[in-house]
């Protein structure tokens, strides 16, 4: 059994650490994950430019890539096998409703099952980590993995789960939700006088929708929820059927 | 009419001003977007710097950033207000099958989708970008927009939109397909003996799948994919419904 741990906290991450720590008795675990936060990066592949790969000690890589790079070269570059599963994690804080398409924690495990690879997503709503669901969220995990390598996953799907900070009181396979952002980009000046910009984006809660992935979370819920590598909106290509657009 | 315009190219793309000299007398059209070539970054927002936008005339600004960020910072740090559409594009190559969750060309519209903007993201299959279609291809977005602007989209939906690089034979409305590629990561040595890696993927074509996005430009379509932002797999929760994870 060969398992491939990643995560986008980078290397030295607690998350990970507990990852990997739950899985030391269930085969032969190797880490390849970012030398360095790598949060927000979604999908991104470094294709213009080399990657390093520096064996921090046996079967751990730290790589100046994002968490999908980690994947991609851990697999064909590192390993040069096919493990049994891929696992990104354990995430610093939830990953939700539109965040996951910004996330290079969930992205990293869909990279792994574009290359055949079954894989899962685990994050705890829980920014500090060190709150005492970190061990819950690892041993879950482990069961999950289990079940996982039983039963296998539909084709093009993978798996994203959060796990609550607060008391656990179950688990719900849930729809990805809808977070709400606030509008904020905060403009400021250099000491030269520039202009330079942050994206900012307070957090305005989610919207409520029985059945998502926020609303689990916030009731006390480990959500599961299965993603698909087809983006494809099936239900739209009947309202679009008869639309014409002139070719020239 | 307020149309804003970005793409992964950089702001230098011949295929981005193709598409603002189309839309010239639409309306008014801004141009934000990398101030280089910012392939492959996916969804990726830029939050732990900050972003600089150049504005190079009026109305066209280059920004440090990601394409999500043009659309981010674009929006909400220099509009200061909706616009009605934002176009993606017009990309140098095709953005087809599992290639798109890379692509800042098509994540950008995505972007744009999750701020409550229409948007399409439009590629020319042709990487010299000098074949006689990039016209066409602006062209068709023209039409494209004014129906869009007429018409609406399904919710949580934007369009996928590629143009062949041979003689166009009409319009498809198709799903997600999916590439083929080599599996292949190089590693070479630096002039100190110190090992680094290439991420290569030998293209190995596509997947015959009829209806795909893959095989419509392939037999000289347009092809036009309604994707979604909500990347659930509806169809696979009744397949995990019965399934029991301990917690503990």
């Amino acid at each position: 059994m060969l398992i491939l741990l990643t995560n986008d906290d980078g290397v030295m991450s607690p998350g990970l650490k507990a990852l990997a720590d739950a899985f030391q008795d269930f085969g032969r675990v190797v880490i390849v994950a970012p030398d360095r936060n790598r949060s927000a990066v979604a999908h991104a592949l470094t294709l213009e430019s080399p990657l390093r790969a520096e064996e921090v000690r046996t079967d751990l890589f730290a790589v100046d890539g994002t968490p999908t790079d980690c994947v991609n070269l851990g697999i064909h570059g590192l390993l040069r096998e096919m493990p049994d599963l891929v696992i990104s994690g354990i995430n610093r804080g939830a990953n939700l409703g539109d965040d996951i398409t910004y996330s290079g924690t969930v992205c990293a495990a869909m990279e792994a099952t574009l290359m055949g690879v079954p894989a899962f997503a685990v994050s705890l709503d829980d920014t500090a980590h060190q709150g005492k669901n970190l061990p819950l969220a690892a041993r879950f995990s482990r069961h999950l993995a289990a079940h996982l390598l039983d039963n296998g996953l539909p084709e093009e799907t993978f798996l994203n789960v959060n796990v609550p900070a607060q008391k656990v009181r179950g688990m719900r396979l849930t729809r990805q939700g809808k977070r709400r952002y606030g509008d904020v980009v905060t403009r400021k000046e250099d000491p030269r006088g520039r202009s330079y910009y942050w994206i900012g984006g307070g957090d305005l809660g989610f919207e409520d929708i029985p059945g998502s992935d926020c609303n689990a979370v916030h009731e006390g819920y480990i959500s599961v929820t299965p993603l698909h590598t087809n983006l494809t909106n099936d239900s739209s290509l009947q309202d679009l059927s008869d639309w014409q657009i002139p070719l020239t």
